[in-house]
This record gives structure tokens, sequence and C-alpha cells, in this order.
């Protein structure tokens, strides 16, 4: 089994993504293609990289995953394979994998141009660069095959809170979801659930004090809540409705939590 | 071949489908995935049981289905296995599966928690719970090994009509789909060939009384029409245009059908 | 490998897609069902014919294409499948295969009704004609078992300028993509690398003489620039914006090119 999972900011109403699928299938018949998303906003690198590593550990070892939000097309920025844990990355360097990097990690500049399709199109490389990186990846998984190995990966700033004071911190929505939960970068590490008791939270000047299990969870008549969402961070919620746009919320707002 | 169709609410966007997608793979390499739809409306569990309906008999003999339309997530709400006609049906025991309840049909209640992928995540049972039990169920179908059997899962009202007098029935909108066909509640059954000829419905103040066997079969100026549509409903179109905007209608709206 | 790629104009909300696949996969349960789009605006067969003329060519040799844009569905336009490249095409004879014939391609109406699915429902051919067909000519590649050859199909007019002057020719905005990038019927052969220097783009009022090679290449100041498009056509496009919201553009706009 050669799963390729697919995730990229080409949206589904044009060619791209198809050409992507051509292109493997014709390097490997045998590959067997899995759309993660291809509904990143455009050009967002850090919602990519928030999906990629929310998503990544349920598919099975060996996975590769083809990741393409790549605004800088076309320029000098490298394209890599990145092998991490059980799984492969291929995508451009520019922070997409930034939250994959671990201690043991190995990332590789992708080099060698006989492993492109020609001519190399330079506002499609996700068709001409890493569709057929990932197609050859899949057939024989060295990726020392493709260039030389760096450890000067481009980085997004980390998922981490600020600390403000003595029991203030500051944090953000780092992703709004389908439902409208506002996904912040508190977790469970920041925030035991011993903690949890006394703390708060203050969103677009809304004060949060509810800490549910579920949604449905009886807690009176409380408006927004927080819960432990599925990728291990504190998401405000609304019953059966929109948090972000109770709030008029949007990623990168800004989160306070107060404990006691 | 072990197909599993994928039912959600969940939108492209997100984590949420690549997650499943790789829970199941991680459990059955063998599984072929295929996408139904994730574009039900957030938690609108009686748009996915008519999807589900709609779509299910196309599909091979064995096919699972993977239906997760689920606002009670992490309540008590039962996870349920169904085995219906040649399938079997996977997802909340909350209505969703309704329309495929028969004679014959057999339901099971997922209480086996060695097939959930743990820790389980209250607000993620599409990944933990469902996903787990679609791909385990894929690789040998055996729904008793999940559960007891139970024979009071919870049903959505029928779509029937509602008689109001001698030849005047009452019905409502189910589905407004991508073109804006208005599909109704109207069956064969209700409404036989006959009887069509002097047959009128009344929807938003407008009365229509043309029937046509397809969208641009000519009949005259009429800017709306009904046509049977290819789920065995009757269904309200325009030509070229959106019926559901003429008719500023959306789901659930009157339909008031009058035969001669 | 039997790869069948879909595209179509049924969106993603609908059980319309779902059931199309669960009607290949009984009929042929090795087919590998890959989405190409179903995104197509409704009934846009101009929409669809360029995405399927840009997209078809990496996809492996023998790959059957299923492509359903069918405004005449149930009416007398003919069901065709067609040989072109080293592929096949399924889907109405409207205008929707146009960019694909070449000089040795050849066409088949398909007339034998027993590949159909029965009773064919006169407003869902994509799941009781085409997506049969697709699955029947992907267990044995004989096109001439479903009709008599034709060579009379529908065309739509040919992607190319119109001549205005010596130095000045029409064009047209033949799609707008996901990023709103606006893609021109202007080929290489239309204006080849040494004329580029002097030529200018005109659109909705705008004057455009920035060519770059990519995005992100460095320019000046240009809020507009062109850039030869991966499909081989120029594209009209801004940096980490949309080209066709600034020039309020849509599909068939005017493009008027001078070269020196």
């Amino acid at each position: 089994m050669e799963v390729i999972a697919l995730l990229t900011d080409f949206g589904t109403e044009d060619y791209y993504v198809g050409s992507v699928k051509g292109v493997i299938l014709s390097i490997n018949p045998n590959a067997r293609l899995t759309d993660i998303t291809h509904d990143i906003p455009p050009q967002d690198i850090e919602a990519g990289a928030f999906t990629l590593f929310a998503s990544h550990s349920t598919f099975p070892a060996q996975t590769i995953f083809l990741a393409v939000v790549d605004p800088g097309v076309g320029s000098a920025r490298r394209p890599i394979v990145v092998q991490a844990e059980d799984y492969f990355f291929v995508g451009p360097d520019n922070g997409l994998f930034s939250y994959l990097y671990g201690t043991t990690h190995q990332s590789f500049h992708v080099t060698n141009e006989k492993y492109f399709r020609h001519p190399v199109a330079p506002t499609f490389h996700g068709r001409d660069v890493f569709g057929p990186i990932a197609g050859y990846l899949s057939k024989e998984r060295k990726p020392s095959v493709f260039g030389p190995a760096i450890e000067d990966e481009v980085r997004l700033p980390p998922l981490s809170l600020t600390r403000m004071a003595d029991h203030v911190w500051h944090g953000r929505i780092i992703h709004i979801d389908h439902f409208g939960n506002c996904i912040t970068n508190i977790s469970r590490e920041a925030l035991n659930e011993r903690r949890e008791a006394g703390a708060r939270l203050t969103v677009k000047q809304k004060t949060i004090t509810s800490f549910k299990n579920f949604f449905t969870e009886d807690d009176g008549d409380q408006e927004l809540f927080a819960v432990w969402g599925s990728a291990g961070f504190l998401e405000i919620a609304a019953l059966k409705r929109s948090a972000a746009e109770i709030l008029k919320a949007k990623r990168g707002d800004l989160v306070t939590l107060e404990v006691e």
C-alpha cells in the first residue's frame, strides 16, 4: 500500500487538483490518493501547517503527505522532503512542516531535477515538482536520492502561549473550523485539568468560564463555552451555533487566559 | 473489495475528513474510501438521512456507509451499526438511518470499546469511534461483535404526505439541490401518472401546473415546472435557473398538492 | 489499473456524485475513481471543456474521463464515447470535448441501451447512462460496442484570437481560477517570447505591460501583471491578491493584445 495524502490551497473548482493526481498516477499506478483538503485558505501557510499537524498522525506509517501551500512558487524557495515520525512530507520549504519537526526528523533539499516533470511551469510546482517527487518517493522510500540533507528549514513561530504575568497568558485563535468553533493554542500542558476550575478566557471582550467535556453537556445557559478539541487544544464553542460568528472572531485574534 | 463510502457534515476545509480516512486506512489498508459528500449542512440530520437514502442503492452489495452528522457527539446517544438491504451503516443513533429501516434490517448498539481509538475525544467520534468501527467492520463483516442487537432506533418522521381533504395533500420540500431544484416528498405512490394531468402544486403562493419529463422539454413559457427527480420524488425546477431562488424556498417549506 | 477520472458540475453537497461512484463500482469493482472536480459552474459547458483540456494530459494512458456538464439531460442530445490521444472520454455531445478533438480521434454515439442502468431517469444520465458506460468501458476498452461511429460532434468555438489589425488581437478571459487569476486565450503561438517585450494587454480599461515568469518575481510596483500559466495560456494576476476582483472581471471579458 502506498498512501499519498494530499493537502493544498488549490480549491476544488480548477484543473489543479486533477493535474496533480494524474501526474502521480502516471508515475506510480499503485499510489492510493487520499484527499485531506484542498480548501486551505489561499496562500495561508499557517492554516496548512496546523491542518497537516492535526490530521497526519491517524494515517498508516509510511504515508506520504503531499502538501502544497506555496505563495513563493517559482522563486528560490526550496522544494523539500521531510522524514518525520514514521511519515514522509513533500512540499515547499516555507514553514508548512514546522509543527512536525522533532528531534529525529530529517529534511532534504530536492535538487535532482530528473525527478521533475519537464518543462517545469514556474506557476505550478504542485504538478511539475512536488507531485512527481511524491510519486517517485512512493515507489522507493529513499529521500536522499532527491538531494542533500539540510538542517535550516524555514519555521513558523511555535504554537505556544506568552506568559504576561503570574497567572495570565496570552494565546491566539489558530483555526476556525467549519462549525465556527475557535481553536486556540492553549494545550493541556498549559492548562491542566486541576486549574480549569477557576480559569477564565477572554476573547474579543467576552469572558468564558464554562468548561465542558462535549458540546451538548448541560451547563446552564452559557452562550459560549470552552471544550477540549480533538487536536489537543482548547476550543471556544457555542451550542448549535457558530462561536466565531457570535464573537466576530478571526484567526489570529488574541485570547487571554487567567487562572487562579 | 471493501468499499467504505463516507457521508458527513464535516465540510472539506478542516482536518476532520483526513483524520477519519487515516484511521480507517490504518486499520484496514485495503479499504477503498469513497466520498459521497462532506457538505451536509452542519448538524442537519434530516439532510444527511435523505442524501444517504437517495445514493446508497447504486453501491455494490456489502458496501459500508460511514455516516456522521452528529450534533450529540460525546453525549449518551448510541453509536450503532445497521445491516439493511445488502449494506452496512455505521454512525450515531439519531435518525440518520431512518429511511433505510425496513422489515428485515438489524441494528446493533456498539458498546465494545476495544474497537475504539483511545483516548476517545468527546468532540470527535468520527475519528475515534465511527471511523474505527467502519475499519474493523470492513475486515470482518460481523456487526454482532460490536455490541447487543437493538430494536428501538431513533427515527425521523416518515417522508409521507398528509391528507388534508379529498383531493388535497400537504407535503414539503425535503431537499434543495446544487442547481436550486426543490425536491418534495411527493412520490409516485402518491401521484401516479394518470392523475398528473389535472394536478396542481402550490408553493410559496406560486402555482405550478406544468409537468415535464426532463428539464429542457418544451412546455410553453412556464417559469416553474415539476419534474420527476432521480430519487423518485417530484421536484420543482426552472429552466437553467434556480427554482429555489425564484421561490425563495428553503427546506421544510409547505407544498400543497391538489388533484382532480 | 483502471483509472476513471470524474469531472462534473454536480457540486459536492448532493447525492449525485455518490450515486455515480456507486454505479461505477457496482459494474467494475476494480475501477479507481479519481475526482478532478465537481465544481464546474452549473451547466457551464465551456468551463468544463477548458478544465478537462487543461488537466487530462497528466493522467496515465488509457484513463477514462467521465465528464458530465449536461444542461440538455433527457433531451435528444447524444451520449458519446470519444477516443483521443491515449484516452477515452464519456459524456454528452454538447461541446464538452471540443478542445480534445484532433486529427486522429474517433467518436461513437452510444445507442446500445443494454449498457444503461434501467429505468433511466430523464434527469440523471450521470447515474443511469454515462456512469454505466464508463464502468463497462473500463472493463473492456472497445468503444465501438456502444454504438456507431460519428463525425459530426458538437463543437465549441475554438480557443483562438481574432486579428483586428496589424498588431492588434482580440482575445477573452476563458477561466478565472480559485486565486483570482484570469486565464486568457492568448497562447505561446500567438505571442512568442521575443514579442513580449513591447506587448500590452488591455482588460476592463486597465493596461498591463509587466510580464513575469512567476508570481513573486520582482517587477516594481505593478498592481497587475501577466504570467504564463500552467495550461499554456497567458494569465493576468496580482501579487497575493485576486486579479479578478481588482478588474471586476468575469469569464468572457474582452482582452486586447497589442504588440510592437
